[in-house]
């Protein structure tokens, strides 16, 4: 069965980098690799293609959503339009893809979104993809308690101190994008908690983890981020997460 | 008024990228941000650029020093070169762009500013801007009792224990750097609190924060720093300053 | 004496650049950096190559292996080619330069690593340097006893909360990686490090530094790491270092 998956990863993937020829049966990592870093092809293959995407705890949509996050997220430009394939293949429409580059430009920035939009646009011509539509029916409801108590801190903390960003948060970034409906809110946890994890920002992670459980993402869901996001990020970004986890999960319990 | 400003400041962006012809009037995002994330495009043209660099808090040579810092030293470099145009635009000479990137070679290490060399080099000659004069007078004066105590507290708790780091400081970051003519105090701290913030350092940000404020920058400014940089850096590092700006306005206050 | 370590190190980085024409005898320094930031194109000729590179505390070969993990972790590709360059120079062989790139995807994300290969793959290409070979000898021996107890703390404080990651880390990380005979535990140590501080992670330091001086590194040696990376990584990452230093040199002492 995970045979199966994987040569079905494997195929879509060399066709998607157009590259399918140069390739030996079953290999994901470019031949580069395994010149100067054979190690790293090995582990390219067999573990991170055959194993750690293979795994159960999150769906191949869900890691190509927390993959093309955390590669926005810190700016690694490079891998985005590779992965952007690899989503549209796992089923991210592509109006999700524009929408994640969108609620990154607040949660990384705009240059990494500017940057993630021209990789993003050679994948879509590439393989013929319409421009995305504007419109997009009805802003989501938010929790109206939970929602009046988060901009009601927001107000008595950052306010007094930074007025603008206050209000842009509130107006704006809860206000408007968090409503928009091309993305659905248990993804846009998952976006923003891949790009905290990435980018190594835990004061806001306790926050977003219980959003992203509020919002329908399980526990085993997100443990996973981080097992997924070690390879993506590195391995002190996905520890350093680790007692944040700690914290919210007994939280939530009590 | 900010109508005007608007005007202004969309046709100089468009000019100087060179693409006037394919925007829609009054557009600054690049076409293709409107065909694979549409949100993106309205909140570029709208949110960031008809909204955010027209606030009074801070003046428009002031965010441009402030976005291209934090390009600089988050390593954006994909947008350094548009940023620089602006900058120029906006009335910072270019051997202050020089100086801004001199200044964050040490703040954010050699290999941004190399990079942000060679996109600044690529506007100086699409302007048939002259090479910077290497030299520039007298050095500035630094307050000798700040400076003293300053050297002091590196000699204590740096020294012992990375002595090359506490005698490049003294000698070289402040001995040489900060008095360099070539770029006000006042800025030198503007661009060293952008880049911290941007790269979420929040250790060395009270310093400078405190040595800003002495070297001339308002509470508005400087509280209008990360709310600009939300937009350069994202919400979590802008969030992650208020704290750090609470302290030391209240610190200033007693 | 330095004076003949610098022409020597002068003449290799220039001639591995292949700009030795362009550039005025003694300058390491693209010739752009002069004509856009003087004061850059000085401190890098006479202070990070005349100074910083010369100094004893750290050996050539030692500043190299520094300098490329730093370029890695923190995502800075573009100079990546250029320092592996100097690194050959300076006695770190190909199989060296592909193991720290592979050590670098584990503890600073695949997509570092990827982009590593191919700026190191031209830079092979230009030198005739063949492909690193697969396999290279037995796994190195871990110390049983401090292995046991780093593995037992693993599966106690990670394994209850995020269990692929705990699974990964004693499996693969530490039960493979770390155990690759292609570097030797004493240079991962000085990658890991210098991985760690160039992107401000100072969770995972105490436990490396630790581990670091276990392997052979000199308390010397040590503190350079910072005094060098200040220069690669910026003074924030290096001065956020220094009281883990000190906290990691006081209990080895105690």
């Amino acid at each position: 069965m995970k045979k199966l998956a994987a040569s079905l990863v494997i195929s879509s993937l060399a066709a998607s980098a157009g590259e399918a020829q140069e390739r030996p049966a079953g290999r994901i990592a470019p031949p580069d690799v395994y010149v100067v870093a054979p190690g790293l092809g090995d582990y390219t293959d067999e573990l991170l293609f055959g194993d750690v995407w293979l795994r159960d705890e999150l769906k191949p949509r869900d890691r190509s959503i927390v993959t093309v996050s955390a590669l926005i997220a810190s700016g690694r430009i490079a891998q985005v339009g590779g992965h952007v394939g690899r989503a549209l293949d796992n089923g991210v429409i592509p109006s999700e893809i524009g929408e994640i580059i969108t609620h990154l430009a607040f949660y990384s920035g705009w240059p990494n979104a500017i940057s993630a939009v021209n990789a993003t646009k050679e994948v879509f011509d590439k393989r013929g993809i319409e421009p995305v539509a504007a419109e997009a029916g009805q802003p989501l409801e938010l929790d109206p308690a939970s929602e009046a108590a988060r901009a009601a801190s927001v107000d008595t903390s950052t306010g007094p101190v930074v007025p603008g960003l206050a209000e842009y948060t509130n107006r704006v970034l809860f206000g408007e994008l968090w409503r928009r409906p091309q993305l659905s809110a248990r993804d846009r946890s998952l976006v923003t908690i891949a790009g905290l994890i990435a980018t190594g920002k835990a004061e806001q992670l306790p926050f977003h983890l219980s959003r992203g459980m509020d919002n329908g993402l399980t526990r085993t869901e997100v443990a996973e981020v981080p097992t997924h996001l070690a390879y993506y990020a590195g391995w002190p970004n996905a520890m350093s997460a680790v007692p944040v986890l700690r914290g919210v999960f007994e939280a939530r319990k009590a």
